[in-house]
């Protein structure tokens, strides 16, 4: 087949951008191997076009004017690596409405406006792909999108941010949070200000992409429930030492007869469990469906390298797929209700400091029973002046806990507020075999 | 987009064929929404029609005639879920050249005769996929040839065949080869007769297609180096133990400057490695490349549903993709050589036992130190009239470990041969963080 010339323009020309150029560049051959066709990057989007930058693009490349990609006919397809929410989304936007493919590594973007720049795309019948916009090159949309297309996903379980892992590990080995904080600065992990990150909202985002395109129902940031590690008691991780579970941040998608649950939690995963052996700044998400019990997903879950790879991953699909009508729609097809926040499901667990008087034990126990709380382990360690209970329940919906931690919260033995943590033991698969 | 009805024939109709069946008519409206196509079995090749079945095919679907499918025109693309290597190997090529793409799942036929298949598949301007053929439903080859198609993968490594590591987990736990092998054989994870699993045969067909993938070379089912673990001694896995590593049978496919190594062996693997947490029935293969460290999938490697799930994966990806050029080539497109089998360099975990007499210990690291092995670690176990020692090696080329074995052995101290196993703990990524 006769090699086709494809002219592609960035928005952005960062680490990300610059990498996508040097990659296509570096890959040629292997990418016309692949579709037949020839990328290379002809303009980039810049605010800057004399700032040092660590690859040289071609001459005549940059610009600061988007007209000049906007209004090229010869341009083909796009890559947005510019992130943000303004100007990107309304340049995304426009480039959409001129019948350009898009291709986009900002999750905030697809998170908060995909049900506009899907309908934009699917108007003028071409495609705006996202892979990169969620753990990097780990390839979890196109796997869901193509692979696991009669799957019937109905859960997907991730570590979706990698700075929150990273400080999770340290934690898990001993360290502060503060300290394990300061580490990840001082190694690029985590920004100046972490808020995004450790709040929960950057995995928020992620999640929101993953559950609407493994459900095919719109989810977007604001419809996700998160928690981040800021909030995690130095008592819980001591707690999950003891009950030999491994803490990470979890985002979780849940189907439960047709209604759907998005949400982030600071949770107890299970030392089997796939996900408690992804350490230091990886991800990995683990997607379960019916003809698939499980699959697992882990690798590097950012970095400029990593990112462009999945770009240009997206960049070779569109190619490879433009004019057969595949998966040029939103992934969206229906519109499923949401599951109210107390009905999900989930083992917790709960750690309680009582007095160490007879009889705590059995109020407790009774408060739980009559909540219908069913207990799988539990540990009483001693305090100087009282105990610790470590109770492991197990599967229940969580507004009974709430509930159930409310009223032994009010018992006058009692010291402080209980608190509970999801624990992550469940798999797609009953046992390891195939049966 | 209007829908496009295509007809499907199966290549037998067993489990995985009537999965097949029953998942395009139950995903038929999930595959229209991805594709734009309904994609329906018309056809399928038995060799008794009459034979009861779990799933029912339409009346008229069984034929015991191949040329009823080769012979149809209306028959868009054919899925061979047959096995076996004749007649199967007969009319893939017969469907192809008369211009019919097809999906197989059968690994011996395209570790085998995959040039011949291809270049059929080639001439004809279809396409030929085979994602079911390595670990069923996890979709390693398309992430290798769709997602990483600039990444330089340089590394594969594998636990590609479930019925092994079923057996090595209960090993590892104390259970003896033979009870291992009892249980597999009750839950059916083995066959009556396992010497396909337990030799390494199976995965050595996996890993050639693997390799020849992520290379773009050709490597056939002869060309890979193989042992499984019906060699591997109980006192190997006791000593896995001591040395806290995890017994495994990993597939492996390296490049070294342009050459190509590929075999599976019995090897120990470091607890913190992804591989390691492998366990059951289950696969995983990790990538390693330039852009993006490290990637591994992990999820069932066999079962029905599992297969059937990738061969539609296939068909989808097939109807998604056809009359772009995309992947319509083979995969290969360099001939490499292969690296002298010797000049393979990993850790290794050395185990001799030797009388326990003064000056023994210092002739042994006498002789690791004239063949430049540098000892890792060195556990010396009493044993009731003499001791075993354990030494793990750094990396060094297996060639130089064997001989200085074969030295050790001749040494008037040394009692039976000395063992060395493979140790697996390279990761794509120095630590665990991203930079």
């Amino acid at each position: 087949m006769a090699s086709v010339d494809v002219p592609v323009a960035l928005l952005g020309y960062g680490t990300v951008g610059a990498a996508v150029d040097r990659f296509l560049t570096q890959g040629a051959d292997e990418i016309e191997r692949a579709t037949g066709h020839r990328l290379r990057v002809v303009r980039a989007l810049v605010r800057d076009p004399v700032r040092e930058r660590s690859h040289h693009p071609a001459d005549g490349v940059l610009t600061t004017d988007f007209a000049d990609i906007r209004d090229d006919p010869s341009i083909a397809l796009v890559a947005e690596v510019m992130g943000g929410l303004d100007p990107t989304g309304g340049y995304v936007l426009e480039l959409l409405r001129t019948g350009k493919p898009v291709v986009t590594a900002n999750k905030q973007l697809v998170a908060r406006r995909g049900a506009e720049l899907f309908a934009a795309a699917a108007e003028a019948g071409v495609q705006l792909r996202f892979e990169a916009s969620v753990c990097a090159a780990i390839p979890v949309i196109k796997v869901l999108r193509e692979s696991l297309v009669v799957s019937n996903v109905h859960r997907v379980l991730g570590i979706v941010n990698g700075t929150t892992n990273f400080m999770l590990t340290r934690m898990a080995e001993g360290a502060s949070y503060e300290d394990a904080l300061d580490e990840a600065q001082r190694l690029g992990y985590a920004e100046a200000d972490p808020t995004e990150d450790v709040s929960g909202a950057d995995a928020a985002a992620k999640v929101a992409i993953l559950a609407t395109v493994a459900f095919g129902t719109r989810v977007v940031f604001d419809d996700v429930d998160y928690a981040g590690i800021d909030a995690l008691a130095p008592a819980q991780v001591d707690a999950a030492r003891r009950l030999e579970l491994v803490p990470r941040l979890i985002g979780s998608a849940t189907l439960v007869d047709d209604r759907v649950d998005v949400r982030v939690r600071p949770s107890l995963v299970d030392r089997r469990h796939p996900l408690a052996s992804v350490e230091g700044a990886f991800n990995a998400v683990m997607l379960q469906g019916d003809a698939i019990r499980e699959i697992t997903l882990e690798g590097p879950g950012a970095g400029g390298n990593e990112t462009a790879s999945a770009v240009i991953a997206d960049l070779v699909s569109i190619v490879g797929t433009s004019a057969t009508g595949f998966l040029q729609d939103d992934a969206v097809w229906r519109d499923l209700e949401r599951l109210p926040p107390g009905a999900l499901r989930s083992p917790f667990a709960v750690q309680l400091d009582v007095d160490d008087r007879p009889g705590v034990l059995a109020e407790v126990t009774r408060l739980l029973a009559a909540h219908e709380l069913s207990v799988a382990r539990l540990i009483q360690d001693p305090t100087p002046d009282g105990a610790t209970l470590h109770v492991v329940l197990h599967e229940a919906p969580e507004g009974d806990v709430l509930a159930a931690l409310e009223e032994i919260a009010a018992l006058p033995e009692s010291r402080g507020r209980p608190s509970a943590l999801p624990v992550v033991s469940d798999r797609g698969v009953a046992g390891m075999g195939w049966a």
